[in-house]
């Protein structure tokens, strides 16, 4: 643990992250009420188009950003949050999608040397938009450029995954992630095991100029290489057990780390995606690499953990050993696996 | 309604189907615990390949079946229901999957002529061995031909979802669905629209001779259409808001009632996989019509509602007017849509 922060203080920052999500969750809920009791025809939210007609903001996700960002502030005048939001990506080590994206940088924002909060008020906008449960707060505190507590609360289902280094990882409170202990990889996976995936917001079409080489094609080859019968596209077939998207990223984790997913790869995602859901699979005892297969084989011969901010993502879950191999060699049995039959993302961050 | 149930029985029916499934949805837990609190490494379900290493038949989901048919057989014994399960199907009208499947024929085995219970014990088996959430029960009571009562728990998400013709659809017993009243279909749906859709068990490698004219194959044909941005694919682009698989046909179904998905596209389900949904969904004022478009354009100018039975489904959720027109209006607009986007499945019935 950094120098800057004691055991006690962590677990006192534990707590508070913990109370700040279920605050957070409730006003999800309270702004949702309002749409559900509204006159009919009048349950609408107010949204404006970010990118495309996918990338929804809503006020909701601004208002909690706010409430979380001052609550911080409140508590951690230390922690250097800076209450204006739009500068506060800049200013402090606070790292919040809303503001992010307003400002004009993209760069790379977590540094070791300061503790930084990375939080998404709203992770699964377009969820919450049309009011499909899997939408969730995301909150993470980073030492040291790591995630050391994840908390990510889905307040329409009533589930709350929480973690923090050395404490283990947990589904509302009470049960230790994953739920079944040292499950160990399928000898012949990825059969065997659940694949989640997600259609994201580039949607060029594959077949045009523009699109061409575009992240969709790349996806949907690879989401049908790992569904196909064994022995079909050329080998690569890898007949997952299913295929799942739910259309959060933070969730996808969350249920990765709880072990019902065995396999999560993505591109695209930024920090305040993924550092809860890291910190939570991690404590679980989940891997995160890479999404990209490395071209050089010598490379990928060691498989180091993700760096947060890399924007491409492959996690597998907890696992236990089997009769022949440990269960971090089965885990990274199964990176391998993967990356087999998926094909590069392009994602880079702007500016970089 | 039918002249053999009066509305005092319909209510005591309905009652008696809602603890049913609370009942069996606990069952579901009280298993799922059992691996839970197992020794490391030892949680796993004792489960046998059906067609292929996608279809898990559990232990529990044949002793929930049980415990559903002797209840019913206990409490209504004029609704002729069998207690040997094998035989369940050809016997009495009560059908069950795990008996169903056993059995020899694969004929359409609902018939107007006898009240009929049609219950799936565990929708989403691959889920709930994985122990991903979307897992659930489904119990429809079908009168005349038509799912008149639709009861569908989910006991993970503590998620139950309730119907009886005109009575109301419900969630939780507690809140009307869909939730957010007389929302109308998008001026530019699919656009705007979520878009739910399953991969399914038929992994055939469309690529091979075998796979040609696979379902796979047309399927994501289908899927890539629905989300490619407008001018794309050949002008099928549809840019949905966003693509969600989740493994449950009936769960779907649940989402489509609420509101949460505006379409729902799929074939291969069975009665049991959608009785219920259906119910709930009719209810709530959705639509559910066939999923392939119909050859004949005269034909498509009707759009009737589908025959249980069928296999091929597409639901389209609740909807309100616009200024321009009503919600069954914008359905069918929808319908007309996603009937542009996507491609003929080929689903029949055994022996069919």
């Amino acid at each position: 643990m950094s120098a800057e922060i004691s055991a006690e203080q962590l677990d006192e920052i534990y707590a508070f992250a913990i109370q700040l999500g279920k605050d957070a969750g409730k006003m999800l809920m309270d702004a949702a009420a309002v749409r559900i009791s509204s006159a009919p025809g009048q349950g609408h939210q107010a949204f404006e188009d970010k990118d495309n007609a996918v990338d929804i903001v809503t006020k909701t996700d601004t208002d909690v950003e706010a409430f979380i960002h001052s609550s911080i502030s409140k508590k951690y005048p230390h922690h250097k949050v800076n209450t204006k939001l739009i500068a506060i990506w800049n200013v402090s080590r606070f790292i919040g999608e809303e503001t992010y994206s307003a400002g004009s940088s993209k760069d790379y924002l977590i540094t070791p040397d300061h503790p930084t909060w990375c939080v998404d008020p709203l992770d699964g906008t377009v969820n919450y938009t049309h009011l499909f449960p899997m939408f969730c707060v995301s909150i993470a505190f980073i030492v040291s450029g790591n995630p050391v507590i994840g908390v990510i609360y889905a307040p329409f289902l009533n589930q709350l995954f929480t973690s923090c280094k050395g404490k283990g990882a947990w589904l509302n409170e009470t049960q230790s992630l994953p739920l079944v202990k040292a499950v160990p990889i399928p000898a012949n996976a990825p059969k065997g095991c659940v694949f989640s995936c997600e259609w994201g917001k580039d949607r060029r079409d594959p077949g045009s100029e523009k699109g061409k080489g575009g992240n969709l094609g790349r996806k949907v080859e690879s989401f049908v290489n790992m569904a196909v019968e064994i022995g079909g596209r050329g080998g690569k077939g890898g007949m997952v057990h299913g295929v799942r998207s739910l259309g959060s990223a933070t969730l996808d984790l969350a249920y990765t780390a709880m072990g019902a997913f065995d396999i999560w790869w993505e591109g695209g995602c930024w920090e305040w995606d993924v550092a809860a859901g890291i910190a939570l699979l991690q404590e679980a005892g989940g891997l995160v690499t890479t999404a990209n297969p490395p071209s050089d084989p010598v490379t990928a011969e060691i498989i180091t953990d993700v760096r947060l901010g890399s924007r491409l993502y492959l996690a597998i879950r907890p696992a236990g050993p089997s009769a022949s191999e440990t269960g971090r060699q089965g885990q990274e049995r199964l990176v391998r696996e993967v990356w087999k039959r998926v094909r590069d993302l392009d994602y880079t961050r702007p500016g970089a």
